[in-house]
């Protein structure tokens, strides 16, 4: 994604407790105390521009939506969409998606979102693909015990290299679709992203996964 | 697969005993005295007219390969083939697959390739496609403790179930291509199938797993 330099993004971040957390360690353990209700929490890990997460928010008003980006210049354009609409379930976290356990007790999430993550293509950049050995062990010190990934990506590299890494890990894939526009799968909503590469003829992959115990 | 009726073609296979092998029953825990050495032994469940077989049989002369086809008026075109070439590492049978277990010892067989299987594609007829649960617990009867099922199709319908279906059943990915000509796969040999249907620009999926020690 190309960043643009926006020097006011962080002050305006600021400006919207409400919506974005500024300390989620503080929050750990007591999310649904702050989104009000015990409805379940599912998490867009790299949530971009928030097109993805506050659709699902308005569409899914029973589940409690918290996105996470790492740049202020990206998560800012999320921040303008959930304050647009004014939609209560979602929250924002401007932060750095390695310290999810910092954020997060065991069993406060119940789905993480992967949706067109960095593919990492070089090899000696394996450790820094959001499917890694690594991730997956972090998500599932946060999620419940029968916790879920769903994940979208048009890059091939990055599918190929997931469905094995989930494999490996001892995931049990419950969906799968190698074509997503061109199959069934209704009530898909499409990250800014998806759109453009899915108007370029590329594939949309996607799957879902979940732990099993052990 | 369009199927002539050739009349001529039982008798065909008959008068190639050294390939064809009439009562596989009878073989069944002796196959590398039949082959006259100690190789492993890889089978193709649906062979069709032999030209993967033949062509791995050919590239991998340290390996013993058996061919199951069902139709003989299809197998009859495999057998020209081994005739043609005078192959020593290829044995045909013109047999229904589900037999598998009365054709061979538990650890006989090193490796299972399905290419280009019947998709099947009506829910009703799951049970038939050659990744179904009862089919990979046949495999698994046959193979030795690590035996490895390599399977590519064009069908993206198949792929994503049997990728579903390997994950259910335990079975580890070692390896997947969601576009194998597109891919830097080495040594792919490609079935009349395969080029007949990559040359419409369809992707070919490929995909190898593994059984693991419960």
């Amino acid at each position: 994604m190309r960043l643009r330099n926006k020097p006011w993004a962080k002050e305006k971040l600021a400006s919207y407790p409400q919506y974005v957390i500024d300390n989620p360690v503080e929050h750990k353990g007591n999310w649904n105390q702050l989104f009000g209700n015990d409805n379940p929490i599912h998490i867009e890990v790299g949530t971009g521009k928030g097109r993805f997460v506050t659709e699902m928010a308005k569409a899914h008003p029973d589940i409690n939506y918290i996105g996470i980006e790492i740049y202020e210049s990206v998560i800012v354009s999320a921040l303008d969409r959930v304050v647009e609409a004014e939609i209560p379930n979602i929250k924002l976290l401007n932060q750095n998606a390695v310290n999810l356990r910092d954020f997060f007790e065991k069993g406060e999430v119940d789905r993480v979102y992967l949706n067109f993550s960095d593919p990492w293509p070089k090899v000696r950049h394996e450790k820094r693909r959001l499917t890694y050995k690594t991730f997956l062990k972090m998500y599932e010190d946060i999620l419940v015990d029968d916790g879920e990934i769903h994940f979208k990506t048009d890059n091939r590299g990055l599918f190929e290299y997931s469905l094995r890494s989930f494999s490996e890990y001892g995931l049990l894939l419950t969906f799968v679709s190698l074509d997503l526009h061109k199959s069934d799968y209704e009530g898909n909503i499409m990250t800014e992203y998806e759109e453009k590469f899915s108007e370029m003829g590329h594939p949309i992959y996607r799957s879902e996964v979940r732990y099993q115990k052990k």
